[in-house]
């Protein structure tokens, strides 16, 4: 995805993981740095547990398929330098990897934001998201708790 | 892993893909290419789910967790050049990519056998197998069908 750089970026956190069991829809909330702006994306189990698993320190010990990506990329010499949420459309939010070759040069990867998240979260690299699609979500993390127990998977996008 | 490459490698296919409704525990059949040797791995739903898709032509609208490793290995200017099952041991199957740099070099990676072959079948590269494991396993798959309907999962190595 072609997605110009003259964009305003900003630097998101993850901040909550919450894992519902019997669904496939789980969910995860990206925070702004520094700031009270968020928005939470549905995500699928296998990608909600990966994500659980970096966050919660657990490193299995044979390396599933996230961990297969990051050492694929890191036994090329490359590195993850960011994580890029570059778009939401119709309800869907599509993301990127930047890698950062050896010799300098900048390649990127389209990827389901989870995926992005789930790895770039093991590399330790900066997530960020375009301004524009902040302003589209408009979720504000500064009141209460913005997820409810049950939530309704309807209003909140989904990657 | 490191394993000598004086070993003796059968090139295998995936012969079956069995999927079970409500089992964490799915199935893949390898069988040696020309000949008639052949055993099942069970492995997770994710992983079985991108390799039906594969073997079935679906390429799903956004690249899911396998074609992401993918697409980053050919991003860097790399290629998958084959799949190698190594190893067996305490009923768990050991497999690795072989990655072809663009200068020539190779790099190997470790990975779940489930993921190399996903991976594997999307590159349309081969699938070897170490001599040792094939011998290890020790399935005849010219005689009757070797995987009865309610697989019970203890005798067969997992990945």
């Amino acid at each position: 995805m072609d997605v110009p750089d003259e964009r305003t970026w900003v630097d998101m956190r993850l901040s909550r993981v919450i894992m519902r069991d019997n669904s496939e829809e789980q969910w995860i909330f990206l925070s702004e740095t520094g700031g009270t702006r968020g928005f939470p994306i549905i995500i699928g189990r296998s990608e909600a547990q990966e994500i659980r698993r970096v966050v919660t320190g657990v490193r299995p010990g044979r390396p599933l398929t996230h961990q297969l990506t990051f050492d694929s990329i890191e036994a090329l010499g490359a590195r993850l330098e960011r994580v890029d949420i570059v778009d939401l459309r119709e309800n869907t939010f599509y993301a990127r990897l930047v890698l950062r070759e050896a010799s300098g040069g900048e390649r990127r990867v389209d990827a389901r934001p989870s995926d992005a998240v789930a790895i770039g979260l093991r590399a330790g690299c900066p997530i960020r998201v375009a301004e524009e699609v902040l302003d589209q979500v408009r979720t504000d993390t500064s009141g209460p708790d913005p997820l409810p127990e049950k939530p309704d998977p309807d209003p909140d996008p989904k990657e």
